[in-house]
């Protein structure tokens, strides 16, 4: 296999996510005043354009790499194609949907790309508020250019933590949500649930949240990516189990490097197993 | 009592509110990089500092007025004043301390004037965002100048609804909070909490959410001025009970025409009373 070139890279997935950003912005300042379904339409209309529009501008450029889509995947029935040692592109072209369908401020353009199942380089956009996120691994972390930093908060019960509470209506699945809720309101300072799995990532990244877990978000699409913008901007990325991170697991936990494992531990000790995995 | 001008109480509510909010940003901008306690000091000064800006501002124009703010009443070992029927100014120079120290970007100025305990007029500004919002009774609501309504999600299975999870520790408290998240979760699309009374008011005047309740947050200062902006939007604001909205009560639920009172009845169904007021 060819060496990557990691600047190359960089520079496309910025382009390709502020292409894309551009698409969701026009979008987003759209006449609003629709019924809901006509709102869901316009975002499954836009979703489906800025993927095929990252997709093209990524694969003119790298021809071999692998490439994994939101929603790709989705028009496969939710199969995930087999993962291999080859370069390949996550890309989420629009994380946070909830929130873009109702306007609140935290959706984004997701890219990232591993090499054998390692994380490399990260682009997390959003639009709204104009805020691009990125990393290559070993050379830090950056919001739009300057460098960024996780936060110094070293006691949990100051630390505030970012969690998603979801759309499951499945008992078990909401006992367990709520199991660690409660285990975080009762350790942490507060909690923060702002609806895009990788807009709460950078934000640790850059110390807007001290830690964050999600259990069961959509997919590899909503982390890769942030995953390296925090690990250079000095957190820790790992299972909530406190286990190593995995691509594909659906289970992310990060935050700085006191909050990751004082966060994993109270997670851990919640009984009756909540951080068993949870059906798609 | 003489006549109120509404119209010189607004613009004089709008200008403290942006002087308070170039003292916030300025202190938001100014170098984060400092340990916990440096930031929590700073958001104390601003705070203090704001709020004699805005009492300054508005008592030089209104000497006959009333005025609460939260500093002061917190100085006043929290104790609140007798609320008369003169015209009383709420003022929270700072809703969202917490947002404000971590730089999650949902922090502002609120000010609400209430006549005869009835809310008037409001002003709630986010410096951050640079969202003005602003309503006087009878003329509707406005954002940086801008009409708003609220959502016309009318399904509660669809609506986004707002809430805060707080900083509480007491197990009665956290049970009641856990149980109207639960009731929430089975019952809504989604939720989000994102950390100010006041932001998550005026986010449901403007469709960011369909609906939001929050019981116990500080005092009447985060939500007499959004109350105005919430009703002049076309939404309802009540008690999380269903009953009418009252000034002191540290309660309230507000939503569009139809998801409000949905709430208002997923909440008041919770078994073993988790309505009732909780310890400040």
């Amino acid at each position: 296999m060819a060496e990557i070139d990691h600047a190359a890279c960089l520079v496309a997935a910025e382009l390709a996510a502020r292409a894309a950003g551009e698409e969701i912005k026009a979008a987003w300042d759209a006449e609003r005043d629709v019924e809901y379904k006509g709102t869901v339409d316009l975002v499954t209309a836009t979703d489906k354009k800025c993927e095929d529009l990252i997709f093209d501008m990524l694969q003119s450029k790298f021809p071999t790499h692998a490439f994994v889509g939101e929603e790709s995947v989705a028009a496969a029935d939710g199969k995930l194609p087999e993962i291999g040692d080859e370069p390949t592109w996550f890309v989420d072209p629009l994380d946070g949907t909830t929130n873009f369908v109702h306007a609140f401020p935290f959706s984004c353009v997701s890219i990232g790309l591993a090499v054998k199942k390692k994380p490399v380089i990260g682009v997390v956009f959003n639009p709204i508020s104009n805020e691009c996120f990125t990393a290559v691994v070993g050379n830090g972390a950056r919001l739009n250019g300057k460098p960024i930093s996780v936060s110094k908060v070293s006691d949990l019960g100051k630390a505030l933590i970012g969690t998603e509470i979801g759309v499951s209506r499945d008992a078990a699945t909401v006992d367990a949500i709520m199991g660690r809720v409660r285990a975080c309101v009762e350790n942490a300072r507060s909690l923060r649930c702002s609806g895009s799995c990788a807009m709460n990532m950078v934000g640790v990244a850059m110390g807007r949240l001290d830690g964050f877990y999600e259990i069961g978000f959509g997919g590899p699409w909503d982390c890769v990516g942030a995953a390296v913008i925090v690990t250079e901007a000095g957190g820790v990325v790992c299972d909530p189990s406190g286990k190593p991170f995995e691509l594909t697991a659906r289970r992310v936990l990060c935050g700085n490097p006191d909050i990751a494992p004082a966060l994993t531990k109270v997670l851990t000790a919640i009984p009756d197993g909540p951080l068993e995995p949870q059906a798609p």
